[in-house]
């Protein structure tokens, strides 16, 4: 049996021939009947046409049926025929299924300001239902990829009450697709019994430590998506309470490695970094705050030097806008503090720093000493790899 | 006489042996008497200690009889001691022109959370006290560089009913400075009468066009300060209406060019792009919106490969938060379309917008078509000789 099998769901992932090198662009999940679905999607005003279709839809009511992927091409800026091709999309695989349309999602991801190849793309989707089956979830994940170096698959389990439930999960980075831009996509499916009401407030308060908690290099797509499935195969009554509770945590790991896969893949990345700032008077400040250093070009240049470059850090933090007091400020890197009363801690501190700042993963602690908030974000280093693969891409 | 000659003031630049290697190291402006003064000042939450000693000042009242700017030491994050010692530096310069501490304009540049040398730079005051004459403009704009690769002075002049007044400045930009951050310093004077109730909205809308309205990499420093002082000594009364407008076109004009200065000068930037954003219902929305595309990454790196890649600054502006159909936009390139009506221009157009980009200057356009409100910021390519700058300082 495929590691990644999951009660309820069937998988496909082939080439149609829209990645003209023979890998596979067609990514199918569908579940054995509508089941309970939710969907967190780009905050772009500037936005793909299947993910203004697939919102649209998850909003009327928390249920799908399939998702359909495919890379190679955004389905973005296409203007009216674009918004045509991803309901044509959804049509075609609710016509295979014998279901609705409005139970199939939709996600393209790829080249922007390009049409879809239709027929290529609908000759895909019949050859990807001939093959679905159990085992190719492994498939799936390798479908979605776009300039990823790896496929970004993962599995996990929990037993509550006696009964053992399954999470699987795929996403795909945070690259810049030729000719554009970075585009994510996450899919979390389970066979955990999840209730249609439950479903987006649990899979919202995930992304929003996970998948909304990552940044390469602050520039978000058109295209972004990420979708959670329930299959409840695995049997027993909607997960509510402290059931729900465990099963959140369980959710909330799968879903953070798979999102930290994505800033481990960055382009030209070599560290992944969690910017974790507590101490703050509210979730929007603390966040505000983690994101200002995670995106600083100094502060990932820094970190990229390995040099313990806490200046650049503070400095960073102080231009968020959030209010604080640099008397009040400590910064450590793991448990050391290298910064705090306003004062530097001192070379013998900078040193064992900098020993940290030489690992491939580490965390950055600013405390601002105000309320009992706090938020991480994972970032990576900004190297001259990065700028060579985003300027020279056409040259 | 030199070019920089403003009657009503003198000029001293000299090296004090802060820069360990001979290069001036202190410079100082000193008018007459005391006169109007105004001055903008960094955003950032950590503020060095010179930084809110004089912003606190010319909140009291906008005169000032004197700037003393040290380089080399930045004196921030260096807690009460760094209080006393900008207070100190005033203080000293004072008794040398036998006025009040409050009329001394202090600023420091360089690296962060070192203690200030106070005997080293207290003898270089006495010593640029010495040399003090009206021809010694170049040497103060020389004294103020960090990591700049040219001295930036400019000169204007303009002539209102049959007076000629002369306008001159001085600024320094955007590298970063060992161990730390981009530091931006301007300073312009003239002999112009502007009066002490006129003087402070004058600076402040012109800074808003030209020193904010530039950006490196998106750090704000600890130190950064544009101070603006007029002597009056040209004669005349205080200009007011259509003579006080015509005056602001001159210094909006050269302010311009030496914030440009600043970006033509940035480490690894071998750009400098205007950013026009036009069509906006509010100047904060043209504001974010063209500040995004201007920071993003993305964008930056594709100037930089001379690729135009005309999904990532539609992407840039999607995701600034500012409302926008995406339909209505139009981007250009100086004045050849790329994209509007939610649909790319074409081959030909994009081999036209290709050959603008080989330039060294040039405007990128997006036209919001909402309202009247427009901005520009001035940004610079990201390459990797800024990363290797940036990254590879200590190591």
């Amino acid at each position: 049996m495929s590691p990644y099998h999951v009660d309820g769901f069937m998988f496909a992932g082939i080439n149609s021939g829209i990645k003209k090198n023979g890998q596979l662009d067609i990514g199918l999940i569908v579940a054995e009947k509508s089941i309970p679905c939710a969907g967190v999607f780009t905050t772009n005003q500037v936005v793909a046409a299947p993910v203004i279709q697939s919102k649209k839809r998850l909003a009327e009511r928390a249920m799908a049926r399939a998702i359909i992927v495919n890379s190679g091409n955004a389905n973005a800026c296409t203007g009216e025929s674009g918004a045509a091709d991803a309901q044509t999309m959804a049509g075609h695989v609710a016509k295979h299924l014998n279901c609705e349309s409005r139970d199939i999602q939709v996600c393209s991801t790829g080249v922007i300001g390009a049409p879809l190849p239709m027929n290529t793309l609908l000759d895909g989707i019949d050859k990807a239902m001939d093959t679905l089956d159990q085992a190719s979830f492994f498939d799936f994940a390798e479908a979605i990829r776009t300039t990823d170096t790896f496929t970004k698959a993962r599995r996990a389990e929990i037993t509550i009450d006696g009964r053992t439930y399954c999470i699987v999960g795929a996403s795909k980075g945070a690259g810049m697709i030729h000719p554009d831009m970075a585009t994510m996509l996450g899919f979390v499916i389970t066979d955990a019994p999840i209730s249609e009401s439950d479903i987006d407030a649990l899979w919202r308060r995930t992304c929003q430590k996970t998948f909304n908690a990552i940044t390469i290099d602050g520039d978000t797509s058109t295209n972004d998506t990420a979708l959670f499935m329930a299959s409840g195969a695995a049997g027993g009554a909607p997960l509510v309470g402290d059931h729900l509770a465990r099963f959140e945590d369980t959710l909330l790991n799968l879903t953070s490695e798979l999102s930290k896969d994505i800033v481990r893949d960055a382009e030209g990345g070599t560290k992944l970094v969690e910017i974790a700032v507590s101490g703050g008077l509210s979730f929007n400040d603390v966040q505000t705050v983690a994101n200002t250093i995670a995106l600083s070009p100094l502060v990932k240049t820094a970190i990229h030097g390995e040099d313990p470059n806490w200046g650049r850090i503070i400095a960073a933090a102080g231009r968020s806008g959030v209010k604080m007091d640099p008397d009040q400020l400590t910064l450590s890197f793991d448990d050391i503090e290298l910064f705090s009363a306003g004062e530097w801690r001192g070379l013998e501190a900078e040193k064992r720093v900098h020993s940290i700042m030489l690992r491939n993963e580490y965390t950055i602690r600013l405390d601002l000493a105000q309320g009992d908030q706090s938020h991480s974000i994972y970032t990576c280093d900004l190297s001259a790899d990065y700028i060579r693969i985003n300027a020279d891409y056409r040259s």
